[in-house]
């Protein structure tokens, strides 16, 4: 195994501290050495610390990156899938926004168009809740499959979306939990490592990413995105995956609804062919760019096309209905699920009303979300619990007219319960002008292409972003 | 006590450790909860780790050190003397240096003339061992002193040289354990912190620092130890403790012999009035700086005079006996303890002889030092075992003349034996030109006066200096 003692691992992590303290390339060995140390246990708690934090403020250049999301994935076990897969296992991770309910019709549709997808994802933390969260809505749903149950699921319905299972990726777990505490959350190395190590070890064939920006976005210029995007898609293809990524804006919410029942709801309404246009829009784009990016459109225009259908003719909401009952909903409920199902609704709903005549130019999802937060749609703390029916309806589109006294949104509620001062907050997320009316900007603005299909991956959309 | 939860402590902290991290001023409350966090076990250990790491980046300005160097001491309690020894209490502390035992002389004789001495002292790490692993070499010696026993000693001899009790700026003991594993070592602010929180806590009349550098200290250069010996003494001085600090070469060997016994044989030379004259320099003019910043002398020359006479007169011998039986050393040896007493003597000697003839002008310390430490004179890990015998002898001095074949180092050891390619790097370490002989370069090179006497404190030895 090891050639080393735990104490010649510390001494040998502190000189690795050092190099970076001093602004030094790490070698891959010194990164293997360190990323292993904190694995098998050998490396003190203060010492990552550091060590994150040198990261943090010296960054690393792409190569330590990729090494960095090596080690990462060879700290645990890479999942396994048939050889008769290969090129039709796909996947999709959103940097997280307000919202962002589109994995939820994205996997089923993927499935529906012959593809795999063993989606692995995760919590809320801030915000409101997470992938997992929003399907915790559903009675019965159960997150957590292992290898084996995964391969069954994918066998039969070709898509599963499912918590993080203990043995993959574990050098991923322990510098996760460690960045929250010491501020070393916003470093594009460690951000780069914890997304593409996951992904690679989902063995996939192709994957595409939505890096948002804005004010309800990790990154709040699209200059500050796009550099994120490129070092993950640089990542995610050095290490074989053909990968894209998505820039788009997180100033309003997607779709209508925030929460997680409620978004379940609106991720229905998309898998029946109808909903709310920008939330149909990332679905068709994300999943039209991996069908094309695994072999199995020609162009991302034809393969978002291909998920629209899936969309129109239902064969998405009957993938997500089985996925749903292989995923432990009761067959009963599983088979009828449709945005018209109670779900179960928070005890309060309250409307609020628009205060001045107008356009709507601005609906700002961070003072949203943070409302919800507080209410329970979401966690500051990791293991708190969730309010599932706690969300909150859009009622009017951006670009709409509106006279005073119109409802604009309504808050659904349990205890706590909402506060005055939190409807103030909420009053000011909505923005009027007196103009007239405008078309509301591009949600995606950019293209990163895999740089292994660099001429293509400059296609339709971003013709579109350049006009926006 | 506290209003705040465990976790609430955590999310404090990371706040803290954001804002050193972007390079800001930390307030003296902010200062305040980290260390208390620290202190009471809230803070997470990878929290620590950032934190020092982003301190060692972005260092702490004067306000800063100062509230962090407060808040050690305030992290436990603080030695209280009877009122009547206000004035008279007085410390010297070293950065450390290879054959720098004179600590060992200097307590007894501040004692000798009236000072209280209660000196806290550490153990070595790197190269030789420290302060108390030379006293150890003395059969009986105990430095596990409680402040009560430290108090009873000082009444009946005036001196005593003990380790850290757990209850003296436990804040210290925790982020110093860190620094070595994370490698923030070498940061003025917690460097400054570590050593004025400790002596602070002794409740001292004034403070006199040796402030080392050169090939075998910390600081490399003039100018570094010339920061640091700044840094020491403005946070001695608005903590109320007079400081000054000397800035001294650290290239040779303090005396002529290196190693845990033979430094106490050197030492008891230096009290019996004899012994090397570096040595006895350094030991008569920390003691008059004390002398003089306590008011107990209306110069430092004159300090130093004062205590010339009590190794002279061995009235300083004699308190040193009287402090060996006082803690534990047995009375028929303590009190007849000299430089001719046969303390334990390694199993094996060797000579090393001068392979050219000429002028010695350089004794390189650090090569001495390191094959010392490998021999088992010192240690490189906390907690290992030290072997007190081990050591070197110099046979000649810095400015002699030579002849090939000479003998100019005595090496004692016993397992590990010395090895051919030990002795070919301590060959190395002595310098012989073919030049005339020449007087040996100042050893002490500067003051630092306390800011409070700057006039007076720009004394002779300054000038010195600069003929240099």
């Amino acid at each position: 195994m090891f050639p080393f003692t735990g104490l010649d691992f510390q001494f040998r992590i502190a000189d690795i501290i050092a190099k970076k303290r001093d602004g030094f390339h790490l070698t891959a060995e010194e990164i293997r050495h360190v990323v292993r140390a904190a694995t098998e246990g050998h490396a003190q708690d203060s010492q990552l610390g550091a060590l994150l934090m040198a990261i943090r403020l010296h960054g690393m250049d792409p190569e330590e990156t990729l090494a960095l999301t090596k080690e990462f994935v060879a700290s645990g076990s890479v999942l396994q899938w048939p050889k008769e897969w290969k090129g039709f296992l796909v996947d999709k991770h959103s940097t997280g926004g307000v919202g962002d309910k589109v994995s939820l019709p994205l996997a089923p549709a993927l499935a529906a168009c012959g593809c795999k997808v063993p989606m692995i994802s995760g919590r809320g933390l801030g915000h409101t809740g997470g992938t997992l969260d929003k399907l915790e809505s559903v009675p019965g749903f159960c997150c957590q499959q292992n290898p084996a149950q995964m391969l069954k699921i994918l066998h039969t319905v070709g898509c599963c979306i499912v918590g993080q299972s203990q043995d993959l990726v574990p050098a991923d777990k322990i510098f996760y939990a460690m960045r929250d505490v010491t501020a070393t959350v916003d470093s594009l190395p460690l951000i780069t490592a914890s997304i593409i190590s996951k992904k690679v070890a989902e063995s996939l064939s192709a994957l595409i990413l939505d890096v948002k920006f804005g004010e309800a976005a990790q990154s709040s210029t699209m200059e500050e995105a796009r550099i994120l995007a490129k070092s993950l898609v640089s990542v995610g293809v050095s290490l074989g995956i053909p990968t894209c990524a998505l820039i788009s804006n997180m100033d309003s919410p997607i779709g209508r609804c925030v929460g997680n029942t409620l978004e379940v709801v609106e991720a229905l309404e998309c898998l029946e062919g109808a909903g709310p246009g920008d939330l149909r829009e990332l679905v068709t784009r994300t999943g039209g760019y991996l069908l094309w990016l695994s072999g199995q459109a020609s162009s991302d225009l034809e393969g978002a096309e291909k998920i629209a259908k899936t969309l129109d003719d239902r064969s998405a909401l009957h993938c997500f209905r089985a996925m749903l009952e292989a995923q432990g909903v009761p067959p009963k409920i599983a088979r009828t699920l449709s945005s018209k199902s109670s779900l179960r609704k928070a005890s309060h709903q309250e409307l609020l009303r628009v205060e001045t005549t107008g356009t709507v130019n601005l609906i700002r999802a961070k003072p949203i979300a943070d409302i919800l937060n507080v209410l329970g749609a979401g966690r500051s703390k990791a293991n708190d619990p969730i309010n599932h029916s706690v969300g909150a309806e859009l009622l009017v589109n951006i670009g709409q007219h509106v006279e005073k006294g119109d409802p604009w949104i309504r808050i659904h509620y349990e205890t706590p319960l909402l506060q005055d001062k939190q409807k103030k907050i909420l009053q000011e997320a909505i923005h009027i002008t007196e103009g007239p009316c405008f078309t509301p900007p591009t949600l995606i603005r950019e293209i990163i292409p895999s740089d292994c299909k660099k001429e293509d991956g400059m296609s339709a959309v971003q013709r579109e972003g350049e006009n926006s």
